[in-house]
C-alpha cells in the first residue's frame, strides 16, 4: 500500500507503514490553526443553511472580500476550496508551460497534469531561498509560475525584493504568477504580495480559509486577480460550487480579525520556543515563519520512530527534492508540542 | 433587470418584475421535497465535519452507492451537486456536437457553451413526448445527447419502449446519452434507465440529492456511467471538491428508503388532487409525474397576478420554446396548495 498523498489519514499512514496504532496519538501531521475558532451557530442556522441554494457566485462573499482587500469586486474569485481555484487555473494554462517553484504543495503539479501541461521544476537552494537570477533567465519559456508563499512544506519566505524581482520579470516577460498565501495569516509582521495587484495584472493571489479556521470539511478559497483572469475562471466553473455553509461562514469569519492576530501571536512564541529546544538537541528544521516546519531526518529512521510514539507525522516522500528526508509537523498545543519534544529528546539520545 | 435565471430567488424576481413584495409569501417556484427530512445531527458532528478533511473522492459514499444501484465502484462518480457532474461532462465534450431535448434545465446549454460545444436542439411535441423516429435521424450528426428525465420543467416523461429506442439507436450510432434523474426518486412506479447501464456502455445516468433531501446548501450529486467516461471526470475534478458535511449526510440518507415511498405516495396523491380542480376549472396543465408541473399563461398575466398574491412561480421565459407562457410550481403541503388553488379559482372568475 502506497502512503497517503496528503496529511490528516493517521489510520491509512499506520497501515501503509505496518505499524500498529497506538490507541491514542496526535496529528501533527496536518497544518491547521491549533486555536479553535468558537463558532457561534445553533441547530436551526444549520438546516436552514443546508436546504438554501447558496448564490450562484457567491456574490455577497465576494464584494465583502473585496472591501476587505481592497480591490474591485471583479477581481475577486470565491472558490469551493483553494483546490477548486488551483484546477481552474491549470485549465486556463492547459497544454502550455507552467513553471513550479519546489518542494511545494503537491496540488499544483498533479491539477497541470491532468490539463496536459508541460511542468517546468524549480528548485529551492539549500537555505529554501529562490535562486532569483536563475528563475528569471528561465521565466521566457514559461506561460505561468506557481509559488506557495509562505511555502508548504518548509514554512518559509523569500525578502518582499525578491519577490518584487521575481513578479516585475514574470511581467515583463507576459508570465502568470500565481502566489498561494494559503499560510500567509500565520505569518507574524508578514507580507502579502496583494499590495501588488495593482502594478502586475498577471499577477494571481490566491488565498484559503481551511488552515486558519479548521474549515477543511467546508471547502472555502478565493482568488484575487485582474479581472479578465476573474471571468475566464467564472466562465469554467459550475453554479453553485461553494455551498450555503461555506458562503455564511466565510460572511462571518471574515469580520473577526483578532482571531487570526491571538493565532500569529501564539504561533510565533511556540515556534520560538520549540526551535530553540530543537537547536539546543542539535536538530536541523526549517526556518519556517508559519505553523508548521520541517525537520531534517537523513537515515528516515525518525519518521517510524514518531510513528511508534503515537506522533503522527506528514512524510515527505511525495515532495519534489525532499525524497523523505524530512518530516512535516505543525505547532500545535504546548502540552501536545512538549509531548513531541520529549520524544524528539528520547530519540536524540 | 433581468429576471432570475432559476426559481428560489423571490426577492430577486419582485425586484425584477418591480411587483411590491407581500409580507407573507409561498415559494412555489423551488422544486425541492415539501416533506422535510428528519435529520438528527448534533452541534458536536456539526463541527467536527466543518473540520475533518473530506474523503478526497467521496471513496465510503461512492461504495454505498455502487452497492445501492448494484454496479461495481468504479462505475459511480461523486460531485459537488448535479451541476458539477454536468460541467465536467461538458468538458468530456468540448468542442463537440451536442444534442438538448428541450425545453428543459437551462444548465445543460450554459455548460455546453462554456466548453464551447455547438449546441442542437431538439423540441419536444405538443404533448412533451419525444419525437423519436425524427431524433433518431439526427443522431448521426451529434457526439452526446442531454436528457431530462423526468423531465425539468414539463415534469413528464415517455414510455419506457421510446427511452430503450433512443438508448439504442444512441448505442448504435456511437453517440453519449446523459439522462438527467433529478427527479425520477419522486415518480411513484416510475422506471430509471440504470438498468440499461450493462447494456449501452455510452449510457451516462445523473442524480442528484438536493430535492429529495432539499440539500441545495450542502450539494450532493453524483453519475453512473461506464469506468471509461467515470476515470475522465475523476482525472478534471479538483480533489475534496464533495465536502465532509455533503459526504457523511449523504451516507445517512443512502439508507432510508422509507422517506422516499412517504414522500412518492404523497405527492402523487396531492398531485392528482389538484390536477382534477385544475381540469375543474379549465386549466392547462403539463401531465407531470413528479413534484412539479406547468399551468398554461399563454397572455403572461397569470404569473404577475400570483405574486401580487404572494405565491411565487417560476417563470418560463429562458426555457427554448416556453417564452414565458408556461409558469412551473411545485407541489407544496395541503394548505398551501389550497391557497395556490384558491388564488387560480379568483383569477378564473
Amino acid at each position: 500500500m502506497r502512503l497517503p498523498a496528503h496529511g490528516a489519514n493517521p489510520h491509512r499512514l499506520y497501515e501503509a507503514m505496518q505499524i500498529n496504532m497506538p490507541s491514542s496519538y496526535i496529528d501533527f501531521s496536518v497544518n491547521v490553526n491549533p486555536m479553535q475558532y468558537e463558532y457561534i451557530l445553533t441547530e436551526q442556522q444549520w438546516l436552514r443553511w443546508m436546504s438554501e441554494y447558496p448564490e450562484e457566485r457567491s456574490e455577497s462573499l465576494q464584494t465583502m472580500i473585496a472591501e476587505r482587500e481592497r480591490v474591485a469586486r471583479s477581481h475577486v474569485f470565491v472558490g469551493n476550496g483553494a483546490a477548486q481555484c488551483i484546477y481552474l487555473l491549470a485549465e486556463q494554462f492547459a497544454g502550455q508551460h507552467i513553471g513550479i517553484i519546489e518542494p511545494t504543495f503537491t496540488e499544483y503539479r498533479r491539477a497541470c497534469e491532468a490539463y496536459g501541461c508541460t511542468v517546468h521544476s524549480f528548485m529551492l537552494d539549500e537555505h529554501w531561498q529562490l535562486p532569483i537570477e536563475q528563475m528569471i533567465e528561465r521565466l521566457p519559456s514559461l506561460h505561468a509560475l506557481f509559488v506557495c508563499h509562505p511555502n508548504n512544506p518548509t514554512g518559509t519566505i523569500w525578502p518582499k525584493e525578491t519577490m518584487y524581482a521575481l513578479l516585475k520579470a514574470a511581467h515583463d516577460e507576459g508570465v502568470y504568477v500565481i502566489v498561494d498565501e494559503a499560510f500567509y495569516d500565520f505569518w507574524l509582521d508578514g507580507y502579502s504580495v496583494s499590495s501588488f495587484l495593482h502594478t502586475f495584472d498577471r499577477l494571481i493571489v490566491l488565498r484559503s480559509l481551511t488552515k486558519m479556521y479548521r474549515l477543511a470539511g467546508v471547502r472555502l478559497g478565493y482568488v484575487l486577480a485582474h479581472e479578465h483572469v476573474v471571468k475566464k475562471l467564472t466562465e469554467k466553473q459550475p453554479p453553485w460550487s461553494v455551498n450555503t455553509i461555506a458562503q455564511q461562514i466565510g460572511k462571518q469569519l471574515l469580520n473577526d480579525e483578532a482571531f487570526v492576530e491571538r493565532t500569529k501571536t501564539y504561533i510565533a512564541s511556540e515556534r520560538k520556543r520549540i526551535f530553540s529546544q530543537l537547536t539546543e538537541m542539535g536538530y536541523r528544521y526549517s526556518p519556517s515563519v508559519v505553523n508548521f516546519y520541517m525537520l531534517h531526518d537523513e537515515t528516515m529512521t525518525l519518521f517510524p520512530f514518531l510513528l511508534q510514539q503515537g506522533i503522527v507525522v506528514r512524510h515527505t516522500f511525495n515532495f519534489q527534492g525532499l525524497d523523505g528526508k524530512y518530516i512535516r509537523l505543525a505547532i500545535r498545543t504546548k502540552e501536545e508540542n512538549d509531548r513531541l519534544l520529549h520524544y524528539l529528546k528520547r530519540w536524540n539520545k
